[in-house]
């Protein structure tokens, strides 16, 4: 029995209304609240190995058994416990995008050879570390990485970062579009390709496997245009009779808000069946949002409840320093109390505690009632947020738990 | 004698070229890039003196004389190195926004007595940290502070934050107004005014201030609105007899383009006198751009030169995560080589070594020839840079100097 007029869409078995008081991850949530204190993000360990397993049902069941490969893109949640966890499920190895994230992995119990690693701008250093670690797949997003990785460790095998010139991403978010009309910085385009080429054959580097990450957060409304990407994308496999993968890249999303349809796994690896599936290609995907963003959730307790002008504005613990995604990129994480209490509906503006004009959770969210010392949850916090926090007017502590 | 072809809108004494080599605080820049490696921020110490005695200057010639006082928005930039410069001026105290930054303040020397704090959003925490500190003078911003500074604190001396609906900013950026029609999160609006006093009077609190905080950035062009921001405010000053002081607030800005003119001084303290000139209040102002933010330069290393469809992309070897104004709130830092080199301007997108779409330093600027390995200073760079910093990426590590 829960309050009927919260909105449900999120609702699923490890995150939902008993008796008005929210579950995650078979807790409740008020016990987690008041045992550890806020701001604190939680993580649900076996919703990350669901999601793993329901990526590899999909590939398994798309024709691709024994020929594919998850690696976790770390930048978006890189808690240690997170990563041991996902390192011990076996389901997945590491997409990282610095040295630093290379070491932090391998530390975390992640082998060399279960690592991708795919960044642009590399320095002197960040090369010679590399270099030194045999057993990391390094994917060559520009000529200079070719060049470079061919003058440290010639006769290695590379896979070269691809442009299609075409992207998909979170409604149309500028701020999130790899690959478009427009040059980006990412990938090599067609016009650089042969001499792509021409280097690697240079420095005796054998060119195994295409590389392309077009953006992020596509569901299955932009299921189309991910059949379009892959189709752009075989012009550069033809071109080079060495390859032996397809990494795919990462993107895949999750729902934000009651409208947005849930990615169906099925037609989305139908898709890689339709151009892959008479290949004997190892496939690879990267999903970073897809696994950890639904599987974590953010906890601040209310700190103020006051109307200015007209507006009722709920102040809580902590500010978009420590989760940019709402503020920087305009992702909402819809705010839902951890204990529904009776009365009536009321419309809110949830505002962290940092002084600056961006500082806002969510705008006009209709809650019931809410007071101070209430916790509110945010969902899907799980992926972008500690791994870019800050420490701005020194607010940026916050508590992290890997919950089984 | 410098290349014909660069911009130099921003030279001055302590940054220009001579003979072709970038000249920072009087130092060659090549040097200090040669000696401490990059990514690495430097300040300013005595640019920083010199503003501060600029603003006093203004300040006296309006009349204000033995009337004003300075509080440095430490959100800004706390490098402790440059706090601990500031309280040794004696020309300033401290605006702080979180207990932890009052504590921070401390900790480089200045006084309790010298810490005007403002914020929102205050935790019982928070509360009972600054009820401790009976010498920094609060803002309340909030119905929410003033009862609970009430009911800690009994018979103090309290401002109140006021929001007069009117705001002035960086090209009308969205995401640095603080004050607007529609409703902000900052300050008491007219309509809770009564109540705010009330509230005071019912836990003795003396108001003895009025604040206001409407923006940032603001010119020499929107100082008419700076006019009717004041003249908008008069309102509160009127409501409360036991007023000794004003707070206007931060908002000061610097050019960051050629077009942009600088904020005259004379004219902005003349609005002041205006205002205020017939009264016996202390005029209190809160900057942190103004201070800062060209004391500051922030040293790249250029890590590859590369065309990609038909865009020269400079990378270098950090990115949007340190220094998140470009990116996030579109603020340009312009790029300038520290070392210029003959040869024909070319036109290039100099980005960061983040895999994300938004990390670009700087789009179609016109240099120089650019090499790898060269060093590119970025100006603006001292302010909302390292405070704000994240290790996105685990690409967070740069250095911080203070030069005198």
């Amino acid at each position: 029995m829960t309050h009927s007029s919260i909105a449900s869409w999120w609702h699923r078995q490890d995150l939902c209304y008993i008796d008005n008081t929210l579950q995650f991850a078979a807790r409740q949530v008020t016990e987690l609240a008041s045992q550890f204190a806020t701001p604190a993000f939680y993580y649900n360990a076996n919703r990350v190995t669901e999601k793993l397993s329901d990526l590899h049902a999909a590939l398994e069941s798309a024709g691709f058994s024994g020929r594919f490969k998850i690696h976790y893109a770390m930048k978006a949640n890189r808690f240690a416990p997170l990563l041991t966890h996902m390192k011990q499920t076996g389901l997945c190895g590491i997409d990282a995008c610095s040295p630093a994230e290379v070491e932090h992995a391998i530390s975390c119990g992640f082998a060399p050879s279960d690592i991708s690693f795919t960044a642009t701008s590399l320095s002197r250093t960040d090369l010679q570390q590399l270099s030194q670690l045999k057993d990391v797949f390094i994917n060559c997003d520009s000529l200079h990485t070719i060049r470079n990785i061919g003058k440290l460790c010639p006769g290695r095998n590379i896979g070269i970062r691809v442009n299609p010139e075409i992207g998909i991403g979170y409604a149309d978010n500028e701020k999130l579009r790899y690959s478009s009309k427009a040059s980006t910085k990412f990938g090599i385009y067609r016009e650089q390709f042969q001499d792509a080429i021409e280097l690697a054959r240079q420095y005796d580097l054998k060119i195994t496997k295409i590389h392309f990450h077009t953006g992020c957060g596509y569901l299955t409304q932009q299921l189309e245009q991910w059949d379009n990407i892959i189709e752009a994308c075989s012009w550069f496999i033809k071109q080079i009779d060495t390859i032996t993968a397809v990494n795919v890249g990462g993107g895949l999303g999750v729902p934000h808000t009651e409208s947005d349809i849930p990615l169906d796994l099925s037609i989305w690896a139908g898709i890689l069946a339709k151009h892959f599936g008479d290949t004997t290609f190892n496939i690879e995907i990267e999903p970073g949002d897809y696994l950890v963003k639904d599987s974590g959730i953010l906890l601040l307790t209310v700190n103020s409840v006051e109307t200015k002008k007209s507006t009722l504005f709920v102040g809580v613990d902590a500010g978009f320093n420590i989760a940019v995604e709402p503020a920087v990129y305009g992702l909402p994480f819809l705010p839902v109390p951890v204990k529904l209490k009776p009365g009536k509906m009321q419309t809110l503006t949830l505002v962290g505690n940092i002084n600056e004009a961006l500082d806002i959770w969510y705008r006009d969210i209709e809650l019931p009632p809410v007071a101070e010392d209430d916790v509110i949850a945010l969902i899907n916090a799980g992926a972008y947020s500690s791994s870019m926090s800050s420490n701005h007017c020194m607010r940026g502590k916050f508590k992290e738990f890997l919950l089984f």
